[in-house]
């Protein structure tokens, strides 16, 4: 079964939230505005709501992640869910059971939500089209494919500094090759109607398959920095790269890192981001990550709310109009 | 102290859960029927009531378990207890700390229950006899001795398919030697009336005592299935055998893996059972464990049921007659 | 900016709580008034009180600590707070990310408060100097600086048996050097006015400076413990030790073990106490540990008590009269 397909029940509501790819502008719309709707919680005194109450919300993480675990394990509970964190490799597949086998006696216990980190592009497509019907499965990054959740708050952050996609120039730098973000930052930023979307980096970071997606290439940042209005930043994944791909950190920085020198070629208004954690002085001066221009906080206070919406969408619960908003 | 007497309290109601032996059948069947009370809070929206919400929940784990450790986690939360995580193994014992230490520490901050896994037998009822006497234990597994909630889901899911216990035939697969499971699934057919109890091995995998307990020994499969009502298959406990008391798993497949057509040997109504994880392949066929008699998966549902029944019963707090099975 | 700076907040109020130096009496006995409106809370049947719902609390964990992390997080979860476990050596400073970082991405998620645990003394008030001004620190014990909600458990443990603090002789056992629980004990008890506090050890375990905090300093047990009314035992910190500053263990307990003997060189009410985990046998003997003038349990019921107080005081919602002594 094709993403698309999994990832909507048969009213066409997000159930699973695997991928980007294939999702309508209008459902990673009704996602931003939906995360509207909470970004007012973290604030408040009380920074819960009881949307998701006596539900049961499982963090499958086989790879370990302390701040993605960390952002959706918040978002639980500020929903009011009861949250289960299961590392995996210390688990009972050292036991020799089968993933399937884990994943139906998790069912069996009648959890809601499965939040899946995987090492291997695909595994959480592969366990959305394993589970019972009334689970659903949320991507928190697959390998080199995507990290949906991720894309979807750097959207938010977009949108609350630059209104109107269609009429944003947008660039990626980076290791584009290996990054599962930006792979979704595209799809979103294509979906969304934004016009111009560049990526930036090296012949060795940037996979020929690119040019496909719509996006423009650039082998030089001056260039690909000209008039953008937001600067997407990558993080270097060096457990990722196999083989030299790159002379050193020094070069790429050199070449590549965003430095205030080179963000004068962007709009002046041009907005910073990165997924973080950051690699100072890799892929990002810290007079620009700490800069004016720099959003880079915000991105993660938004993943908050994003990750709200979606796990209250993909359960049915969003909130009522006005109710999360007061 | 015997264990029979630590269980109980003076107006004879559950205080500790250590051992099946020595229970009434009195006792038994109200842990049966107060899971029913549970079973349907699983399936509820909101999957929590409040009967033990200000009470604090330890799970006291010596020896890694993530399956137990879950349902025993979301049993305390559905039952909206707080609960506390200690995997003893990285903890205050690395600094000298003893067991009686670390104890009476729990019980000095209030604690209300320690659940214990241990791979000590008799581990839990030496923590019963030493704890103040506010605090229940319950044993999540001690060694090869006893695994008292286990066999209770194994009885309130047979009872579910088969009413009536007097009628029974039932056997018991597997190594029986090592296991704890097998140990307390005996006890409780016998106190709850089950007149045929059948254990099927190998020679070197059921222990000379067996005989005391009144089953019936078989060192045939083909034999031991014949026309019997529930067959209960046991895990392999590779990691606790110690030598060389198999061939090989291969061999043990051969003999005793359950497969679809010895299984024609029991009733055609026979269920399937089988305390997880499964090492498919070396004591049950795929065929088997996922077939239409298989009820492996109600098992894990009914676990939870189970030991929210426990839990409530040891804090002196059952739900009321009616108040959880809106 | 000084420690005594950093915790008050422009009206006065505690906001965080790093060190009792440098402290006022009116606050420290603020703290042990707050306490005692806590302390019914754990022997009610639903532990817990609102103060603190819908706040995210991290445990920010750099070394382990089981007990310490044990009792701030029952403590934060009978206030109704979110608690967030990151024990940092297995997170995400393997990845580069700096801590600053990290507590700036901590704080975009809107947590309230960091309860910080470190081996390097000043580690908490590095931090509690870098957070936003929303945030409140506690430290949970940093290296041999100061370990203050230990100290404040300490003095209130003292006020309930010896209500008198003006009136009372002090004994500290031990070592004294690279006690991080001494220092802060020594200054609370000078803050609170106790005339007489004496510290007694080898001469390689009491630091030159500690004449200077205004402590009487002993070599001999049997001199220092002349008269006392409170015995404060510390444990031997083995793992802190550098190089052979003690005979052997055996030796120190001949010399500056706690006895049933020795004891009675003390008043004949005089109470003992030690912050656990014991040491039996080394710096305590087992009579005197469990005997009657041991209070050493009681310590770690009010350390639940104390960290409400504490946690509640410094997020600016302490009981109001009468609101949690019901």
């Amino acid at each position: 079964m094709s993403t698309r397909q999994i990832q909507l029940d048969s009213g066409g509501q997000l159930h699973h939230f695997i991928s980007i790819e294939g999702l309508s502008r209008e459902i990673l719309t009704d996602i931003l505005d939906t995360a509207e709707n909470f970004a007012t919680v973290g604030t408040r005194q009380v920074k819960k709501v009881p949307l998701l109450r006596g539900k049961t919300i499982v963090n499958l993480f086989f790879e370990p992640s302390t701040r993605t675990r960390t952002t959706f394990e918040l978002a639980a509970k500020r929903l009011s869910a009861d949250v289960l964190n299961l590392n995996i490799s210390t688990s009972a597949t050292s036991k020799g059971e089968s993933l399937l086998d884990m994943l139906h006696n998790l069912e069996a216990m009648h959890c809601d939500m499965f939040v899946v980190r995987h090492n291997q592009s695909g595994a959480a497509h592969f366990i959305a089209e394993h589970v019972a019907p009334h689970i659903s499965v949320i991507n928190a990054g697959d390998g080199s494919h995507a990290h949906p959740t991720q894309a979807m708050l750097d959207m938010f952050t977009i949108r609350r500094h630059k209104p109107d996609f269609t009429s944003l120039r947008v660039a990626i730098i980076g290791d584009i090759k290996h990054s599962r973000v930006a792979r979704s930052q595209i799809h979103a930023l294509n979906i969304l109607g934004v016009p111009e979307v560049r990526v930036i980096g090296p012949q060795t970071l940037i996979p020929p398959e690119a040019s496909h997606l719509g996006v423009h290439i650039y082998h030089s940042l001056e260039a690909g920095l000209q008039d953008v209005d937001v600067v997407l930043t990558l993080r270097l994944q060096r457990e990722r790269m196999e083989g030299a791909l790159l002379p050193s950190e020094a070069e790429f920085f050199a070449r590549f890192g965003l430095t205030e020198a080179k963000l004068k070629l962007a709009k002046p208004d041009a907005i910073v981001m990165h997924p973080g954690p950051i690699n100072r002085g890799v892929e990002i001066d810290s007079a620009v990550a700490d800069g004016p221009q720099s959003v880079i906080l915000e991105q993660v206070t938004n993943g908050i709310a994003v990750r709200m919406a979606v796990m209250s969408m993909v359960l049915g619960r969003p909130p009522q109009s006005g109710e999360e908003s007061r």
